[in-house]
């Protein structure tokens, strides 16, 4: 069976591939991998039909002859785990990969969706001027220590592994600021994964979702 | 060769197990893996030592015949990988408490962090009165997600899982606010988790640290 994931019927982020179908996305492009998507409205995703999927009714969700999944990190873990391509093979490697893959997520994105809240939600508050530089240091600094530990390597970690998706997937909501181009190492690692064929694919897959449902 | 993980020489939260150490430890006690602490100072961590280990200059790290691991999560990933009892054997059940391990750390707790950031840095910030009740309404949201999700429940699918551990972790720093008291049942599946013997073994020995460097 083709394994299904959910995404945002019209993503917010209008094709951006910020939604987090696209890491998603971009991991089955990089083991060769068919997927099939079904989409959702933001009404359908608070439906108890989808809740019973993803308990905090969000996208992507993972299903694959009755197994379901949800949160993207575990989602590409899943993949990783039964294709070559995402995970050394050396035990150690292996190991060394998935702290990359918790770095991304709880270490280097947190800061970064803190902002995107701040923008998102924050926007007209009294606070929100004064505040956000504080918010943006919080970032700096974890650019910073992520930059230093790059150096010159092409990826985190040896080849190009599950970390380097959910890594680069973070680094890329910061968007147009100004934060990424601060550290050119970061900025180039950013456009390294961007320029992969499987990349690539799955931008153009997801894109291609959001102009359909702009001509609509 | 005994595993050697990181941990705080003098805990800011003063022994309260919120460091995050302590889910490590209980990673260990839980499969009955015996373990060393080597302790730091909040100067050694950010020296270039220690920063070899962590790019991020946090504890804890892992160490075990030359390999080096960082994030409490991958860590606890890797003991559950090479012992039984922290993660299902059935294949998809094992993913589904993978899911529960990232869902805690990418969605739980980041606003839960977040309300400790706003606490901890921006407390005598002008906003900080303000500002407050919107970032605990966004752990409310979660809260209200997960607590449904739980129902009477004894853990979040099926045995006792790593899943489990990161995720009570997570809602323990919520500490003495009333967030968690307002689901029952989450206040429940807290209790549970912490009345587990491995989980008082690990608390007791974080503890002794704490009042060893106290009284130093």
């Amino acid at each position: 069976m083709t394994p299904v994931i959910t995404a945002f019927e019209s993503s917010p982020d209008r094709g951006r591939g910020l939604a987090r179908d696209m890491q998603v996305r971009w991991a089955f492009e990089e083991v060769g991998q068919p997927y099939d998507v079904r989409l959702l409205s933001f009404k359908a995703m608070k439906e108890a039909a989808h809740i019973g999927m993803h308990p905090f009714g969000q996208i992507p969700t993972y299903e694959e002859d009755g197994l379901v999944l949800f949160e993207s990190g575990a989602i590409i873990f899943h993949i990783a785990e039964r294709h070559p391509g995402l995970l050394p093979t050396d035990a150690n490697a292996r190991a060394r990969a998935i702290s990359w893959m918790f770095a991304a997520l709880n270490t280097v994105e947190p800061p970064i969706t803190a902002r995107e809240a701040a923008i998102l939600m924050e926007r007209d508050q009294p606070w929100h001027e004064a505040r956000l530089p504080l918010v943006e240091d919080r970032i700096r600094k974890r650019l910073g220590e992520l930059s230093a530990r790059l150096g010159d390597s092409e990826w985190l970690d040896g080849d190009f592994s599950a970390g380097d998706i959910l890594m680069i997937s973070a680094l890329r909501r910061l968007g147009r600021s100004s934060l990424l181009a601060e550290n050119d190492n970061l900025a180039s690692y950013v456009a390294r994964g961007e320029a992969r064929p499987a990349f690539q694919r799955a931008f153009a897959a997801q894109l291609k979702v959001f102009k359909a449902a702009a001509k609509a």
